[in-house]
This record gives structure tokens, sequence and C-alpha cells, in this order.
């Protein structure tokens, strides 16, 4: 079967907003072999997306549109596929009281531009949308599959995933199984490189790398006319990824994050952790807090930007802070002593760097970073040199300071 | 004039690769005041390439194409766009040169693949590419501009800015400018209802809402034969939206958070925070860290995830928890209290909340949240219901918090 992608939005063609949804929908659609001929973007006008629909039924089968489902007048996707496809839009009494029970929950007033979410091309099938108010719809019909979702990608992203994948996926006769290997500490070429042989000599299951904001993975792709068969073909395939990646490869899962791992390791180990964060200010306590249950494990942290809160609440030495200087690997290993001591913790991770723009000096330049880590009496320590922008530096310490407590404590890779 | 992009890539169609080319020639486009109807993207297929052109030379006035201008037999756009205009494909014998010397100086030998990259449609115009070996090129036939680029974003960039858009500003002689408007507080369609007399009676500037995940905005735009005139056409335009929105509209300029405001303004009047987090667990002392600059106003911040932490660090009364519970107004009061006693700070601020996706009830659900605030002797609180996943709702707390510190002490709308 053959898809076709239409996202529609203003704010795509002014460039204001890039296009992760059409990405995230080919990449789902490829995941049950399903193949996008096109992926099409054009703006709120009616003769236009009338234009691109008839287009599309053309040439495909499914139809998939993303945006435009809003409570104001520009949107006007669902109107403008009902035209194509001869139908009536239809008010859905369960829709109305969706919305209803939604505005009284928050206490704002229901409108009438919010009143237009509940109407529907006639003989729809809701999708329900657990993140929004713009429900989203399929339509059957004349051998099309018509599916019509809103523009928000944290919307669209569950929608996929829990209705449209799963109602395509009892169209077809060949099941698809996929895992992903989550990897960190090593490049994209890197990782290629390792893989090669299995890349080369890859056919059912396939193998291939991708590269996120959010890390490095590999998907494993098995299919065949079963799906707890298809499932099974990949078990070989992860164990020789691993031998060749080590302990480069720290999960298996979507969208697992090392402290996914962190977190359910101290837990099942009953171990505390707390964190002391200079350069990074709160952001890796916040990653770590992230993690539903993360109260199980966390205990507290201090932020601790100015030199002066590091000598209060973590008891870093002044001799220390003069002598070697805030970003430095003594004050790192100050700072996560302090911060154990004070938590009551078993383990203390703290990070101090130059983040940037600005403070950076030929011997201590911008990007200079120091994790410390303290564990059961025992510390730790090591030094990063990182690019790019401040925001970069921060998040890419944070990533760096849980893989280093990963490696330390050695924690195994965990299917999710 | 308008613009018709065709993005070329099998990878873009697999949903491996997100298509930031699109993204930012759109944008560069729009600064000139080109308007883009249509972003398609498409795989190294013949047929459909040749379908996409000709119906884009129906509808546009310059089309772009991206990707498929390699080494490999894959990689067919110039032939395919030679081929839609009827042209030949010629050796620019500069080009060959161009490729000795490149291959030369890395030492790498030259094959038949490498030298159709100096082959062009006749009549082209090269656009040189600093970053690699595919050239790009213009050609203008028949009242079309065709402007043809390679894939890689780091290639396209400066092609666009050295080549493309200085070859399509000298075709207008009209000048644009533009300034974004900042809003928080309101929804998107209680914004565009605010504004809406605006946006019912505009021609020049032009008034249009967009609303991003990083927050909603008001895009303002002039356009006039002269640059600073039509810079001067926006003051008033602005000023009028500031009357509709009040105190909603937080700041003009591009990509600006609330914490830039928050921490311009301290820094202006030599006043310093600290943050107490529950629920948010160091997010909002990160985004304030985030702001270059903020230790010139930020002391410290606590991470009390737990009950015994916001006893032990912020001296929140035992008897308050176990009357109000730690998700409780009288306790964001007294952890603001606490943490700025503590950290001796001007003002601080607290959050506490039921993050979710666990440990709601019926009198206190998912998504209550209350903000405290400590101003100079003065306290403050307030609650609020938010909605999503536990990330959404740690995110938007932060946001409500800042928000509710910028109206607290009224900061004014800065210009960035």
């Amino acid at each position: 079967m053959v898809a076709h992608i239409i996202s529609v939005g203003t704010e795509l063609l002014l460039g204001e907003v890039v296009n992760t949804n059409a990405t995230f929908i080919a990449n789902e659609l490829k995941n049950i072999g399903i193949s996008v001929y096109h992926i099409n973007t054009l703006g709120d006008n009616e003769q236009r997306l009338l234009d691109e629909l008839y287009s599309a039924y053309k040439e495909s089968d499914i139809i998939i549109t993303t945006g435009g489902l809003g409570p104001t007048k520009d949107d006007l996707t669902k109107e403008v596929v009902a035209k194509s496809l001869g139908l009536d839009m239809i008010l859905y009494e369960d829709e109305v009281e969706k919305l209803k029970r939604y505005f009284k929950d928050r206490e704002h007033e229901l409108n009438e531009g919010n009143m237009t979410q509940a109407y529907f091309p006639n003989t729809s099938e809701i999708i329900n949308n657990p993140n929004g108010t713009a429900s989203g719809c399929i339509i059957n019909k004349n051998n099309k599959i018509i599916i019509v979702l809103p523009g928000p990608p944290r919307e669209i992203k569950p929608m996929i995933k829990q209705t449209v994948i799963p109602y395509l996926e009892k169209l077809s006769s060949r099941y698809f199984a996929y895992k992903t290997i989550n990897v960190i500490g090593v490049g994209e070429s890197k990782m290629e490189e390792m893989v090669m042989p299995l890349i080369d000599s890859q056919s059912n299951p396939t193998i291939a790398p991708y590269f996120k904001e959010s890390g490095l993975t590999l998907r494993v792709m098995a299919s065949s006319d079963d799906k707890n068969k298809s499932e099974k073909m990949l078990t070989p395939m992860i164990e020789k990824v691993h031998q060749m990646l080590g302990e480069n490869m720290y999960a298996i899962g979507d969208e697992i994050s090392i402290e996914d791992c962190v977190c359910r390791y101290l837990i099942e180990k009953n171990m505390s952790i707390s964190t002391a964060e200079s350069c990074t200010g709160g952001m890796l306590g916040s990653r770590i807090i992230n993690v539903s249950g993360a109260s199980r494990c966390y205990k507290q942290g201090y932020i601790t930007y100015s030199n002066d809160s590091k000598l209060k609440l973590l008891g870093v030495k002044e001799e220390t802070l003069q002598k070697y200087g805030a970003v430095s690997e003594q004050t790192a290993i100050e700072m996560a002593i302090g911060c154990a001591k004070n938590a009551n913790s078993d383990i203390a991770i703290s990070t101090t760097g130059v983040a940037g723009p600005d403070g950076g000096t030929d011997e201590k330049p911008v990007g200079l970073v120091y994790v410390g880590l303290y564990i059961k009496g025992n510390t730790y320590v090591k030094k990063f040199n990182i690019f790019g922008t401040r925001q970069r530096i921060r998040r890419i310490t944070t990533s760096h300071a849980l893989d280093f407590l990963r490696r330390t404590i050695n924690i195994p890779v965990y299917e999710f």
C-alpha cells in the first residue's frame, strides 16, 4: 500500500516550524511496511488543499493529513476533506461532551470556535486525542483511507501509535516487528562502522541506524506472516549488535533515556541519589525527576550556580575554589561529596563547567565541563569538552553525567 | 512572486531525516517577501519528479529543488529538470577544473560518477558550493526561475545566503520588515479574538498569529519600496496590538522567553532570585540559568521533591505538610519564604504539584499545581490546573511560575 502525507499549515510554508510530523508518520508507516511516495505541505487554503486531495486520491491508497483542526477560522482541513469526498459535516455528540468536560475542568468558557471541533465528515471514525481538544478521524471511502490528524507533534504521536497504526496493521497480511537499540558514547559514523558487517549482510531482520536529537539508535526490524514469529526473529540479531557495540548500547526500547535506566536500577537496588549542579542549573535533576516514580530514588538537589552557594550549600572549601577554580576536578568532587553528605544519599552527581557564550579563557574554554560522582564513599571525576550553544553544552553535559554514572556502576542493558 | 520547493530524497520519505532544508529556504524567502505555496517531498523517481515539475511550472514563478545532485546513478534531479525544460545537459569546463582540484587536494581519484557533477542544463548559471562537490544552478526560462540545489543542509545554507537570495532580491523592488510579538496567559483562539479587529482590517502591515511549542506569537509584517520605511510602519501597529492584548503581551523579538524578560528586569533593578522546586524538579532553575548572564541575578536553587527535603532544606513546617499536604497553598508559600531566607534573595519562586501520571486523587488530581512567590517580604500564591503528560505539566508549570512573577512585579514589555 502506498501513502501520501499532506501537511497543512501556513507556519510550515513560512519556515517557522520544521515538519517533524511528516518524518514521524513516514517512519511509523515504514515500520508496518507502508511506502510513502509524497509528503506535500501547503497552507490553509481551500482550493489548493482540494487540488492536493484529488491528486492524492489518484495515486495513493492511504492519505494522511496533519494540521488545520484548530478552533479558528483558518482551520478548514476537515471541511475540505468532507467536500472532496462529497460528505456532510456532522455534529458528534460524544465529542461535544468531551469538549464540555475539557473546558469545565479548566474553568474556561467553551466558545463557538471550539464547538467546530465536534464536527466531522459523515461516516468518520473518531481518533481520540489524549493531549488536546482536536480529535482526529478516519474515513474509509471508495477504497481510499483518509486519516485526518491535528498539527501539534505531542498530540499526533499518541494518536498515531494508539489508533492509526493498529487500524492500518489490520488491513495488511504481513506482520512487522521491530526493536530500537539505544546507543551513547560513540558518534554516528563510528556506530555505523562498528555494526557494518551486520548492515552489509542483512536481509530479514534488517538493521538501520538513526540519529535523533535525543540520541543515536539502531532499528532492528523483521517481518513474516505471523506477529510472534517476527518478534522472535529479532533476538539473535540484537545479541549480535550488543557484542559489536559493547557498553555503548544502553537500552532496548523506543525513546528510552539514560535516566530511565538509572532510575530503574537504583529503585531495584534500593539506592538513593542526589544532585549538585552548577552549569546545568537544575537540568540534571529535572531529567531524573521526569522519570515517573523517581521519588523512589531521588532525594534532593542543589542548584549552586554561584561560588557562594557552592560554599554554603555543599561545603566546597574556599581554598579549593581559589586554588583550582569553580570549574575543576577538585570542585566537582567536593560538590559531589557535600551533596551526598547533606542529602544522606548513596550516590551524588555534580556538574561544573563553562556553558558560555561568555566566560571562556584559554585555559578554561567554553564547553569545558567536569562531572563528579560520589558512590558509597568512593569518588570519580571526568572531564569533557563539549561544542555548541549554551543550551547544547548544558544538555550534553547532563547526558554525559548520567552516562558516566551508568558505566561506573555497571547498569545492565534493560529492555523496556 | 510565488515559490514552490521540491525536496528530493528517499531518506525523507522513509522518515529518517527531518526536512530542515525546506524550513530554512521558506524562512529565507519569507524575509524577502516571496510566498511559498507548496513544499513537496518525493523520492529519486524520474516520472514523479517530472510530474511535480510540470505542476510547479503551472502555479509558481520560482521553483527550488534540493537533493539528488550526488555522484551516484540514483541522483537524477539535474537531468530531469533539463528534460522538463527541453534543455540539453552540457559539460561546464570550469566545473571540471573545480572537481579535479577538489579531488587532487584530497588525494582521491576522480571517477566517472563524480564527472556527472560537472554537467548542467544548458543556459545554467552555476551556484558555487563552498562545502562540497555538488554545485547548484539557476535557470531562467519562460518567465520561470528554476533553482537546483544539493541536499546536505550545511552545503545548502551558504549557497542560499550567498547566491540565491541576492539573485532573487534583485528581481524584486519591494522591501520587507517584521517583528514578532510574544504572548502568554491566553489561549490561541482567545488571542485571535482579542486582536480580531486588527486582523480583519489589516492590509499593510499584516498581522498573523502563530502557535509554537515555545509559546504564542503574533507576527507583524510591513512592506514598501524602502527598508527603513517598512520598519517604521511596524510601530503604530504594535502599539495597537499592545492595547488589545494588555499585559498578556510580554516581549517583542524572535524566540524571546519569559525568563529572558525576568532576568533582564532583575539585573536592571539589581534584584536577586532563588528557586525551590518540587514537581518541576530543577526545570525552573534550568530555564533561568539558560539565560546568558543569569549569574547576575540568580542566587541558588533547591530541588525538594521529597517531604523530608522540604522540611530540612526549606524549613516547611511538619504541621503544614500534615494538615494541608505537600501540594497546597500553604506549602508553596512556606517553600518560597524558606528559599528566600536561606538564599538571602529578594525574590523566591516555589512550585509544588501533582505531575502524574500516578499520585492523583479526587481532591488533588494530576495537574493540580501551586506556585508560591516571595517578593521582598510579601508572599503570593496561585493555583493552576494543567492538562497533559508529566513532561508537559512540569513544563507548563515553569511557564506559569515565571509569568506569575512577571505580572506580580510588573515587568515592562521589552524589545529584544
